[in-house]
């Protein structure tokens, strides 16, 4: 069975509410409720939750803890990647202190940068290599996920040390660069940027409607 | 006319695409190309700009400057948008280091921290407030934008704060927590774990396929 992009990503989106309904202590949760705190429409999540074999109790609703624990097992990973973070400027460092990065699915092994200050050094218990050291590191390492967040001139540099490991088969990037990849390692990218525009362009649309 | 979101995402992408392609010296594009290089199908390309009016030369394609000039001025916007960054810690600053941050379409007015380091200072030239007096700084400056890169815990106080400036129009929200607004405040968010999890699973998938 094959899921589709944008069910994975509203499966993502259900398992964090699910988790901190659960933390709220929720016990019962109604499509109409998910769909309203994620902006999706009621039916969409009843039709992506009974297409893994969720059906609500109807006029109650999902079982929360249940349905977190079956939506995790769905995305859960038989193994914990391993990850190297390139590029620790203020992007970086911002990844490091996030609460995600302490995931149960992946491990941060490397560090790379280029900063004479942090290269040799351990930044929150993770060495730091130069980024000459990519390709021996990841190797070494079998470090098999990349996350980008390097200036956008580096980008195509810093990927292609990561190639030359053999080891790599996923990029997450923070850079807008396009890079070239080879066939077969997956890429995303997050554009922090798109959603700005947005936001500026329907703000932009509804001053034009009331004046 | 109203467009919609999608549509919207796909012309800001179109948009940068046609600038890079522009500082290349490249003079047309056909829909496939920039299908290829955005990974959007070319008829979904010709079927969104020929609802603008461009309809590309066939076996030519499209002429780069004026797409690009075309596409600019459905994005623009007749004025410049005062926007106040609340957190100003890693992430905050990476974001200000970012050359979008320098666009022509708003200007960063104020910047608001808790950190006494921070607050009293400027940054980058821009003063920096303490969270305390974002309602008052916010509506002296006329400030309709909130970029928020706060704490998830520390969310809901900042756009509280913001709210009673009354001057709020839009949030760009960059922490993972659900923030409760008045109706008429346009929200958008950036998560940037979603697309950490969704190559994960796909990676996973992949492996299960090989296997």
């Amino acid at each position: 069975m094959r899921i589709a992009e944008p069910t994975v990503e509203r499966l993502i989106k259900y398992h964090r509410l699910l988790i901190s309904m659960k933390q709220g202590n929720s016990s019962v949760v109604s499509s109409r409720q998910i769909g309203d705190m994620l902006g999706i429409k009621a039916s969409q999540v009843r039709k992506d939750l009974s297409y893994f074999g969720e059906i609500g109790k109807p006029g109650v609703g999902y079982h929360v803890e249940r349905l977190c624990e079956h939506i995790e097992q769905i995305l859960s990973s038989p193994k914990v990647w391993s990850v190297a973070l390139v590029g620790v400027g203020n992007l970086g460092m911002a990844l490091m202190g996030h609460s995600v990065f302490q995931s149960y699915k992946f491990e941060v092994k490397a560090l790379f940068d280029v900063d004479p200050e942090k290269v040799g050094q351990n930044i929150m218990n993770i060495h730091c290599w130069h980024i000459d050291d990519i390709a021996r590191v990841m190797k070494e390492n079998d470090i098999e996920v990349v996350i980008l967040a390097v200036p956008a001139v580096e980008a195509q540099t810093c990927i292609d040390k990561a190639i030359s490991s053999n080891t790599l088969k996923g990029v997450l990037s923070f850079t807008q660069a396009p890079v070239i990849l080879p066939k077969g390692v997956l890429f995303y990218a997050v554009d922090v940027f798109v959603e700005l525009e947005k936001l500026l362009f329907f703000l932009k649309e509804k001053e034009r409607n009331i004046s």
